[in-house]
């Protein structure tokens, strides 16, 4: 509802009481410079930046209200990540969690970008020397129809299904509608003229994206599949073993098949292995990845980094990559990543 | 000021003294799924989405000055609302509270359009099966000349003013700047060659909103007075009474004049009743409108719906509709609405 | 990294943890009426408004690690500053402080940029009546290869130095890289087909700023040498004496040569005197500057301004100014200033 005429009254008193509601202000700033083969010395960040609004309301009977709201930002030139994303890009979700498991509605990673970044060895961000971005989805996306700057592994106007954990296994759907959010054309096997998505066209299927995630004692596995709003199909398995504290080990492969929207190469298959190794105060990441389209020269991937940690919130870090594809570039980057 | 050398200083103690000024962060998200005649399922919003930040300081001798700013966003794609909106669309204001009342500066919501809420059936909220948006202000518009994309419900470069109450009334005027804001072409009595208002023309009289509001045991009732950048007039009067604690009757009649830019079937009436009745843990919403400019076919509204409480802060609600003009729509709509 | 298939879990706790880390939400909102020589009434800020948040984390050893993000804003009508500008156009910065001093990498004020304020009479703010915008910095731009709106007295992709106090003198250095920021068209010596900087160009010098700040009793001093993207080089000496608790004099003297993009009248230097005086419940804020470019009409202005405070976060607040140039213009304000 708007303000009504008694908002004067509810501003005066409202300190007090708003601040049992609890917002959390959360966040992370992570940035460091960096240099790329044939490139300048660059300031940016390895991790995306969150500054994010949150909170829990306990209604009694087990049951509880959620909502989360995740601003990212590009903190070397002080924009909203991209200069052009939506101002909450992380995600803005409403939900309810209970005994059946959480049930939440909005925008925000697609169940497999969710659950696919305990299996990647440098934690999912979209670091250079990391494997996320394209790599371990096999430069897959989430949502191509969605205007142009949008990121690539979220689903708007979606509902997202977190099953409870039953016998360490964990079911996660996201489903989103058929809406049109203003997307582009994507010509796909149409043409210039007759395009297969023409301009804001109305989605044909509704994307959905599903992961079986299993978690128990040293062990963690991944089943995936996924399908977007031009019908690209992906799965995926992963799995994970953590043989001692200190040691993590981690393996993916994963298949998508843009067959409806591709004529020819439309399959493209990856793996990723990687290793979590903690070293005196830090950890050290370490991984090797191969993403193998159909038809055109294979990419290869070797990262390391080490992070050395200052405190539980803050770390320093070092990066370097090595990527081999038509061409190949090697990557060095030093940083700091600050939670709060 | 900017920061000064000292910043540094500042910033590293600013922790505990900032936090005794008392910042609340407070805000609501509301998201459902609709169904429109002919249309898609599609997810959005019923309520407007806020996260504000405000605040009070006790300035002694019962003065205090006050501060609110208010994001405004669609959860359903993570944006700021309408995508384009300024990011303080819910409002952007600092003033003083005293025994005289309250005075403050800056762009929110006009007195007409702050106080007609309380006399509308479904809590001022834009739903589709609610009046405010277009039956109960007759389709008005407050902010005519702001750039595209703007909602029409605000005043920028404002003053508002909040009488004390007296005898259960209270005063409330609004008046702006005759600023031009970037404002569109408006070609009104003028021609596309000399449109009345060109564009970013200064305006030619300021524009003001007042409001007396009569609030007293079971009844309640507003006169108001509004006239847009260009020179629209609105008057409204409206009433309720409650003659139960469960059951709130609400009736109102306004009647906008466009004369100054429209040329024929310049008057707008428009009338909306409605009852809100606490039933079971939730509250039932029912109205029906009508808005009937000269010479056009009218339009007719019915609209219901239930609120759910799960918390105070917390509801589940489900809307119908059923719209008639020169075509018919129905509407159903389910979501969830939590504040924060 | 992005959120893991434990979020749900992390957020159902988090409330409690998060808010451990301390974020302070700070900022301050400005706002008055004002009139220049054939103007109309106008409503606007005279100081910047933010809307920040911030943070220390103790790590240990004297070491902390701190960030600060800040979002300005126009109140007025609700947008961020100028409608266009960055998010967190205040600052967007991450760093650690120990003995060693402040280190901190982002986007942020310029050493000189923030040092120079201390020797304004109006604080640094952009008042019309101050001198910190035109006057102080002799229409200097710290970053002129920014794209259109930034504003003029920030590095982004900056590594910010501030050395510890040692004998009441502080150095302050900030370095920017030479990545390009989409930069538009700067023709400068060259031509309208070969522009000296095209579009996006990288830079050909790393953008610098250093200040030498004296502080100690009822003196203080600042040296200050910047040079900024297109090369245009500035120095700046600057004096502030306080011989009694209720006044504070100053004066500064600045000279920018664009003599690597300008090859005529390249040279313009500016000089003001400036004093603070304590009286009442405020303070009477007045000042006299000089730009001389050479071969141009000289700038000449004089500001006058008072603040009432109500208390030590809000006050109230009248200016007055005359500047002479080609034309001449008054200026008069009047407004509110609250600090959250």
């Amino acid at each position: 509802m708007k303000k009504s005429f008694f908002a004067l009254a509810l501003l005066t008193v409202g300190g007090a009481a708003q601040a049992q509601s609890g917002v959390t202000v959360y966040g992370n700033i992570d940035l460091g410079v960096s240099k790329k083969t044939g490139g300048a010395l660059t300031e940016g960040r390895r991790d995306n930046n969150r500054l994010g609004f949150k909170g829990v309301e306990d209604l009694g009977s087990g049951l509880k209200a959620l909502f989360q709201l995740e601003i990212r930002y590009d903190p070397d030139i002080g924009t909203v990540e991209g200069v052009s994303r939506p101002l909450f890009q992380g995600q803005s979700r409403v939900g309810l969690q209970g005994d059946f498991g959480t049930v939440r509605i909005g925008r925000g990673l697609s169940a497999y970008q969710d659950s696919n970044v305990a299996f990647e060895p440098f934690r999912g961000t979209p670091s250079t020397a990391g494997f996320e971005t394209d790599l371990m989805v096999a430069g897959y996306n989430s949502q191509p129809l969605d205007p142009a700057g949008s990121s690539a592994n979220r689903f708007s106007n979606a509902v997202f299904y977190n099953s409870p954990v039953l016998a360490g296994l964990h079911l996660n759907v996201t489903v989103a509608s058929k809406e049109a959010l203003g997307n582009p054309v994507l010509i796909g096997r149409g043409t210039a003229a007759a395009p297969q998505y023409p301009a804001n066209a109305r989605l044909t299927s509704n994307p959905y994206s599903a992961t079986l995630v299993y978690k128990a004692g040293m062990f963690g596995a991944m089943l995936a599949s996924e399908r977007n709003a031009a019908e690209t199909r992906l799965w995926s398995v992963a799995a994970s073993v953590q043989p001692s504290r200190d040691l993590k080990l981690m393996a993916s492969y994963q298949s998508q098949d843009q067959d409806h929207t591709v004529a020819v190469n439309s399959v493209t298959r990856a793996w990723v292995v990687g290793a979590n190794l903690d070293i005196g105060s830090g950890t050290l990441l370490a991984g090797y990845g191969r993403k193998s389209p159909d038809g055109v020269v294979p990419t290869k991937q070797i990262g390391v980094g080490y992070e050395y940690n200052l405190s539980t919130r803050t770390f320093l870090y070092a990066d370097a990559s090595q990527r081999k594809a038509a061409t190949s570039v090697n990557f060095y980057g030093v940083g700091i990543h600050h939670r709060f």
